[in-house]
This record gives C-alpha cells, structure tokens and sequence, in this order.
C-alpha cells in the first residue's frame, strides 16, 4: 500500500479529486462536470472515474490508497456514509449510500464528510489558518456555508455544525433557497443573488447580467458572469454584490460575537473571486457589528479550488 | 483548611455569594445590594463583607476557605483579576484589580471570571444542564448574556466568547444600549425594553409601567413590574414582551445554525420569570429560524437566584 491518500470534492457543477502525499502535496488530480441527469449512482460512477485518473496521474492504484475522503453536500453522515437531501445534484432528495458504492468501485476504506467542513479543515492544517488555535470559513458560493474548528478540533456540533449562511441578519427580511427569511444567505448566495438580479431584470431595472450569461454559454450567473457585469459597470450587479458584502460582513460578525475566534477565512467561489476586492468593504461592515475590540485575522482561503479536494482527504486519518 | 469554596455574583442590583461544600450544595449565603454611588474599592468592600457573612453561615472563616470565585460584569481578566470597563457599577469604566483586593480582605486565593460564563458553567454542572455535552446559555436580564459550554468544556474563545446579546438580528434595527444597531440585546435586553417603552409613552402611549415603577418605589422597570403590567393587560408592556421573545427565538436559533449544540438553557432575571409562561411562543420563533429538523433542548435554569454565586465558586476548581 502506498502512503497516498485520496480527495473528491463534489460540487454542483464539477467534481475535483486529488491524490495527496503525507505532507498534503497534490500528486495528481482529475475533474469531471457534475452529472446534472440522472441518478445518484451516474453521480458516484463520475467521481470514481476521476478519482481513478488522479490516482493515476500520481502512479497510483484507487485501490493502493490509503483511503478516499468525500467532501459532499447535502447531508452527510460520517458514520454511515450515507449521504441525503443533496438538492442541487440529480435525483438525490432521498438517500444514498455514497460511501458504499465508491468503496466497491475504487477498492479502498471511503469517508465521508461536509464539503465545506472539510474545506475549513484543509485551511487550518495546510492552508491560510495554519496557525489558528480557532478559526471560523466563510464559504461565499451557491450557498453560504461555515465550517469551524476550535481549540484546535473540529466542531462539528450534533453532526451539523456551521450553517453561517441560515444565522438571521434582518429578521423578516428577503426570503431564502432554504425557505426561511432574513438570513445570511438569502442576501449574499449566489442563487438567491440570481433570483433577486432576476426580479430587478423583469421589474425593468437595466441589466445585462443575462445577457452576458447567454453570450458566454453559461448555465447560470457564474462568478465569472458576476465579474464582468461589474467591471462593465452594470448597476444592479454592483448593488447585488455590495448588499452580498454587507450581509456577509453582518453574519460573520454575529458568528464573531459568540464564539470570539483568532481567524476567519474567507473562500468559496465567490469569496475567491472578490473577497479580496471587496476586503476593505466587508471588514468595515464587520466593524460595524463586532462587540470586540480586536477584530480577529480576517483572511482569505489560500488552497484556491483544491481546497475542498485536499481537506476531503485529510477525512482519511481524522 | 475547610472543603468549602466561597463563590459571589457581583449584580449591578445586587451581590450574592455562597459558600458551597465539594458536592455543590450551598452551606452558607448572604447577599447585599450593589453600591450606587463611590468607587470600586467600595463594591469590593460589599463584596468581601458579604462573603465573610456566608463563610460564618457555614461555621467557617473566610481565609479557611479552599479559594472564592467571582462571577463579574464588564471585561474580566481571568489571569490577572483586573476588572476593567463594568458600567453598570459606580465609577467602574477603568480598570480595577478586584482579585488582588479581594485576596487581601478575604485571606483566600481568589478567581475571576465572567459573570454569565459561570452561571452557565453552574447549570451544566449541577442545574439543568446536567448530562448535556454542549449548551448554550441564554441569560435574558438587563442585557442579554451568553455561555458556552462545547465538548463538556466551557469556550472562551481569545476570552470574551459568548456575547449572544450582541448578535444582529436585523441589520439596520433598533439601537442597542452597546451603540450598535440591529443587536438581539437592542430588543430583549431590559434596559432597552425600558427605553423603548419610555420612548412609546413620551409619544401617547397609553402604560401604567412607569406608574407601577413609581407606586413600587422601584429605581427601574424591573421584571416584576413588567410582570404585575402585564397581568393587568397593559398593551405598550405585552407588546414589548412580545418583541422581546421574537427577538430571543431569532437570535437564539442562530447561534444553534451555528454550533448545532444539544441544549439551550434560559436563565437570567426576565428569563426566569417569563420564560415558562412564553416557552411556546419562543419555540415557535425558534423554530421558524432553526435550520435543522431536531431542536436542541430547551430548558430553563434550575439554579434560580444563587446559580451565579454557586458557578463563580467553581472557578476555584477550574
């Protein structure tokens, strides 16, 4: 057996995997998009199949590693490997016995975690919370996801742990993907940014958002799509994302006020793509709200779109 | 020397100690109401001469004692003793060396801690948070303070953690007695509720709540006036109250997305008498914001009026 082990990050739009050494160097890596038909078991046949081509780019055997970590979303019960509720991937409202099948395919122990815990945990050991006895992640993409390590450990609560994005930042307020008002998310996700671009559009408001997104071929307002649209100076882009930055900087710093850590990292897609543009913004809506006088390191995830990958790996020996 | 430990809870109303034996039980007490006026060498000196009469109460000596423990308000220096910041106590904005006082008179070693931490601490150890591995305490009084208690452990983060009251609840909301606006405090706190209702009856309101405070010779709209202008059906009271519990539910299932812990436990002055009485109601606004399909516990505090004076005695043995 070799002493590689393996990483499958599963997003809604890619998967990525990683083969990595002791030290948390990447020896190989393969994507695949995401199945967006289909069932759960197209799902877990796509993430062999890279798993299988990132062994391979190390010189490895799937079955020679030590083991594979799974960062999913929806819920994911470490215990079992079953994971439930993975809305944004096809035919996955029930349950799916992840760990299980991959096991089967790739011929090695299989663990199973939260993609954004996960993500959080390969910040603190590799990345830019090294360091940290405690640290909250902020992950700015589809949705807002936390992840939290304190005292060193990862706090994982009941088993579900970290959802900054649904802490209420106005209650009564706009209307969340997840159904309740006011939080966190329903201001700064990416989806719900969509949805509000959208009514702005049919409301009569001048975007060119959509336009942008067809011209580019693209499913959905993309980061990227985000990214151009405000460079170009599109108004009700910039509003969006300024209301984003200011929902973000409010949840955060409720998390902040409970819990009092030394860190907070900022990643996720959105988070990579303009966090650090949009640094100074957010920290003064932080200030703004942090009981404390002094603010914990704020700063951004440094393992880039490996993160997830890598810390689903770390799942191997946790 | 004696097994007994001496624990006081310095109040901005009052100050109660304890002097309990190695299984929690409270052998001697005395309290004594907080000084108004003078400086924080007077407050220390209430302090002591209340210890030193629980010590007699359970036939002991002060300096005989295995070390006493202060719950304190304001920013308390766990290491050093020094009590800095503690508004709510005469001349108090600076700092003061209240352990190393108190070492002096009492002839003890003495330990300072945070005055809702230890409260918390008291009802996981020997109140109604017993046999839970993580719980929030919710201390609704003249703020709203916080405890936690994470992995059987309490978290102090980098030593303030905890500040519930302090959570944003609705960006760009009500101003707090913090100077922040949108704090859960800002709503549910009782000196805000104060205001608030000073505010509605300046405008036209018609309440009886400051006819009562007079009638009862109360300085403040305590909790048993609130309570005596609610029976009576006075609508500026129920309404605040009212507020107060959709504001506690909202912030309070925040913190759960957050830590996703086992149990919530209610304590504080309003706390303590409202909470029964509005349970449902606050589950209910829980419940509207809590993103996982099992609540935590919800319990009230069993320690009542000594469980700050009982925590404060546990510091000894932390």
């Amino acid at each position: 057996m070799s002493d590689l082990r393996g990483g499958i990050d599963l997003g809604g739009t890619k998967i990525q995997t990683a083969v990595i050494d002791p030290d948390g160097n990447v020896k190989g890596e393969a994507r695949r998009p995401t199945p967006t038909k289909g069932t759960p078991a197209d799902v877990a046949a796509a993430m062999s199949e890279a798993l299988v081509e990132a062994a391979q780019g190390a010189g490895a055997e799937s079955g020679d590693l030590q083991g594979v970590g799974v960062g999913s979303p929806g819920d994911a019960d470490e215990k079992t490997g079953v994971v439930s509720d993975a809305r944004n991937l096809p035919g996955w409202e029930g349950s799916f016995p992840l760990g299980e099948t991959l096991e089967k395919e790739l011929g090695t122990k299989v663990h199973i975690g939260n993609d954004v815990q996960v993500a959080t945990e390969a910040e603190f050991h590799l990345g830019a919370g090294k360091g940290f006895d405690s640290l909250i992640g902020v992950f700015w993409g589809t949705g807002v996801g936390g992840g939290l390590i304190l005292g060193g450990k990862p706090w994982l609560g009941r088993g579900a742990a970290g959802e900054i994005g649904h802490m209420v930042i106005k209650r009564g307020g706009a209307k969340c993907p997840c159904g309740r008002r006011g939080c966190m998310e329903a201001y700064a996700g990416r989806k719900a940014m969509e949805e509000e671009a959208k009514r702005r559009h049919d409301d009569g408001h001048k975007t060119d958002l959509f336009k942008l997104m067809e011209k580019h071929e693209k499913p959905r307002l993309t980061s990227s799509i985000w990214g151009r649209a405000i460079d170009n100076g599109d108004k009700v882009a910039t509003e969006l994302i300024e209301r984003a930055i200011e929902a973000l900087g409010t949840g955060t710093a409720s998390a902040i006020n409970l819990l009092d850590p030394e860190a907070i990292i900022i990643g996720g897609g959105l988070g990579l793509r303009f966090g650090e543009h949009y640094i100074d913004a957010l920290l003064t809506e932080m200030r703004k709200h942090v009981f404390f006088e002094t603010m914990p390191e704020v700063k951004m995830a440094s393992l880039g779109d490996l993160g997830g990958a890598v810390g689903a790996s770390l799942l191997v020996s946790r």
